[in-house]
């Protein structure tokens, strides 16, 4: 439905010239990487928070929906504008507001890039602890929004975890500030923690005071294969047993090395599973850190473990992760990566159900990812239109195997469109009937990103 | 109001003998160590979820309020019956389901207490974070309904950074899971941290899926001295901004330490601020993290730091604290002991206010608390009826000069009924009517817990 030309002036009224009504802009804005798409009516560039609040009130007294966009790169059509609507993209909403040491924190804009912000932090000696691929073209408030992680979540959590607090503007038009600037707290409901993760449908983050880790200046590379995903499951458990936590414990499955070897050559070495493990800490403790890595990676099955004596032989290990997406897609220009979690105890369990499906569909299936979490990118790949068709029921036979195992339908990418329809079944009724019941509260006329996350 | 006797059948078809309504039983389930006091109608000791999901039920359909209660160590009233009713206590549903190494997880009822917990798990070479001092007659379910944390907290979190899943009854009847036994995921809104803190009031916790960590086999104990306040916070900003994080960071103020000398004698030192350090690692790795930290505590205005060479010299350095506790009960068994938090480099500030204050009602304050999360314990000393009635006005001078510095009302004890009259100077008036709306539609008679948490 096209804007009413009323709204349009109140828009104009509140925008000048940061809304944008052609269409060619309106295409730029119209998908994500989903590869879906839907034409929003209008784009709007806030660049403070006053036209945020303004623009929702507009939009719940007409019921026009309102979709929030960072830069558009998550997998899961989380920022397509389905209902039409307005798109409010938070690129101009891009400063740093305040860096602050003493206190370990960082308030940003939600348009911030997580790449910025890293380099905005660096040379204070902190990091922020969300690593998505993406960070040198993801905003802030999208990270935030998905819940994303990335490798060094293992140790130091997602973004959930490393948010103190937030200002928005809730669906009814309402705006507020939740949390504060310290790192403790008891003083009433967790509606922080509540808005990482909801997708642009509870509210719109306009600032996040962001909880910042002090870097280690040294890191250690290892590369462990095993003869079986079994045994590299059995070491990840006892790797995660002991006290010394790795930044990063990525998994590839024997499919996946086959696959990268393809692809890499040489360089990738041939086993049941790999597992790339990366320590961190000051250098007078890291060899000590990486003896207990290495002593826990030890075990029945253990194939090979090799520590990188430098950073060049440091790259030369992660040859195999490295290769290993240009492979996917080249095989699958289509390639279905879903990102789902189980207990790390559940993942021989997982990647052998996967390996039984991808014979019942004759579909390439692979499995790599965040082991330490459990967090497994499940790769289906299909090759040509029938090996498509085939993809969404084995899909589901993926999504009921992850939840018979205890797991859940996402680690990091969240839900969308794509898993959506799929959220009875991980869900509880109770728990999603509250969940509904809080988005009513939040967003009485649905406007926030209809037709997402919930089914 | 008495209960209905069609009410208290309906009781006894649930509960048998694991209810009560004698009037001895009433009285011990009437209070917590808050010393306020309210008499239940009835109490009732479920030993399985069903019996609680039945009890809600009946509850709501009658309009009875319902309390729930751990062991009533809560220092804020929170688990006191004010509006009557009956008082659902925990203790009987105290197993641990499951220890589980391999996915660091444990799988609790609610009335579990914190130290058996430890105690189970530690064989496995694992612990749960949460470290009240009250662990050894606080419950599971206490801890994560107050989010109560403890010196740990400043590098392990606190209880809502160490929970997985739960399993509840929401106050409208409905039972629900939310969460996963995994320690990563991005499926939904978090309900799981939205109940941490929530004090009973929004659901009752039947279950609890806990994430453990591995306990590091060596620890160090250092104690450093400051001329002023602000020489230690600056102490403890840099402590923070290394990437060694301590296990204990705690802190004593100039007053604290003059109270804790005249009840402990000379073990205790004479300076204008105290800090007490703990490092935890592996043996192999602790003396270059002791290194770390040393180097970051030591800057303009330290007096002297120590660091225990054994256990035995260890506890003389720990004199001081533990001598703080019998003296600030002796000095003034009505103290009033606020967990207040500001930001790490704020604390001077809170300090020096409360100087002022000290004056200005001319009354004993003396801080201490968690420095490393800026979590003070600013206690009002009143030594007799006239301090006592200055004590409550000064209270709330010192809750608006935390919020001042951007600080909250409590880092771990809650809010209870002591703090609840102050939640609108403490939070946005947005975020406090998102916090109504949530209760009501957890809770849409307001049966939980009435009279808590929120305003
Ligand atoms: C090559 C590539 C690699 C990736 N690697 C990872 C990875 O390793 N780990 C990972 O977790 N993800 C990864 N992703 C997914 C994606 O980058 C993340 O989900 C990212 O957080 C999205 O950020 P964005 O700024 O692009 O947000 P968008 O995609 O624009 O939006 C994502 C969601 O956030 C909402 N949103 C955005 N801004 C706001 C706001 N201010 N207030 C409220 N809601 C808002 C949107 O409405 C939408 O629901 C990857 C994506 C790509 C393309
Ligand atoms: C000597 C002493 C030292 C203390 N030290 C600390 C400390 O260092 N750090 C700290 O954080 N706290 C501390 N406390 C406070 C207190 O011990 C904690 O708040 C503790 O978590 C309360 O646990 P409990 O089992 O006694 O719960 P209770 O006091 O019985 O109840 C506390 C709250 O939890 C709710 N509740 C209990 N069980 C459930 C359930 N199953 N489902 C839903 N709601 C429930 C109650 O309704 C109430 O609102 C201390 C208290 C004392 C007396």
């Amino acid at each position: 439905m096209p804007l009413s030309s009323d709204f349009a002036s109140t828009l104009h009224a509140i925008f000048g010239d940061a809304l944008a009504l052609n269409a060619a802009t309106r295409a730029a804005y119209a998908y994500d990487n989903s590869r879906r798409e839907a034409l929003p009516e209008a784009v709007v560039m806030p660049t403070e928070h006053a036209q945020v609040e303004a623009l929702v009130r507009a939009c719940r007294a007409q019921r026009v929906p309102l979709t929030a966009r960072g830069r558009g790169t998550n997998t899961t059509g989380a920022s397509v504008p389905v209902a039409g609507g307005v798109v409010v993209s938070f690129e101009r909403m891009n400063r740093i507001l305040r860096v602050d040491p003493d206190n370990r924190l960082a308030v940003v804009e939600p348009g911030v890039l997580n790449g910025e912000l890293q380099s905005a932090v660096a040379p204070h000696g902190f990091f922020w602890p969300p690593d998505p691929t993406s960070a040198p073209f993801s905003t802030v408030g999208g990270n935030l929004a998905c819940n994303a992680g990335g490798p060094r979540t293992v140790k130091y959590g997602a973004s959930r975890d490393n948010v103190l607090a937030l200002r928005a503007v809730a669906g009814n038009g309402a705006s507020f500030r939740a949390g504060a600037p310290i790192t403790k707290g008891a003083t009433g409901y967790d509606l922080v923690r509540l808005l990482v993760g909801s997708e642009g449908t509870l509210a719109l983050i306009t600032e996040a005071t962001l909880k910042l880790v002090p870097k280690p200046s040294a890191l250690r590379t290892l590369r462990a294969t095993f003869a079986d995903v079994g045994a590299a499951a059995r070491a990840v458990a006892r790797i995660m047993a002991q006290p010394v936590t790795p930044c990063a414990l990525e998994f590839l499955d024997d499919e996946a090395l086959k696959l990268a070897r393809a692809h890499g050559g040489e360089a990738v070495p041939e086993a049941g599973a790999l597992l790339m493990i990366e320590v961190d800490g000051e250098p007078d403790q890291l060899d000590a850190a990486v003896d207990a890595v290495t002593r826990a990676a030890r075990g029945d099955g253990l194939l090979e473990l090799r520590a990188a004596a430098d950073a060049e032989e440091a790259k030369t290990l992660w040859a195999a992760r490295k290769a290993l997406s240009p492979a996917l897609r080249t095989l699958s220009p289509d390639k279905i990566n879903e990102d789902v979690v189980v207990p790390v105890g559940r993942v021989p369990e997982l990647v052998a159900a996967t390996r039984r499906l991808a014979e019942k569909f004759a579909l390439p299936i692979v499995c790599f990812g965040h082991a330490g979490n459990g967090n497994l990118h499940v790769n289906l790949l299909p090759r040509d239109a029938a090996e498509r068709a085939r993809a969404e029921p084995c899909l589901a036979e993926v999504f009921d195997t992850v939840i018979a195992l205890d797991g859940t339908l996402s680690g990091e990418h969240g839900i969308g469109l794509a898993k959506r329809a799929f959220m009875p079944r991980a869900l509880d009724p109770g728990a999603l009937a509250l969940m509904g019941a809080i988005k009513r509260q939040f967003d009485p006329e649905g406007i926030l990103n209809p037709g997402k996350l919930l089914p």
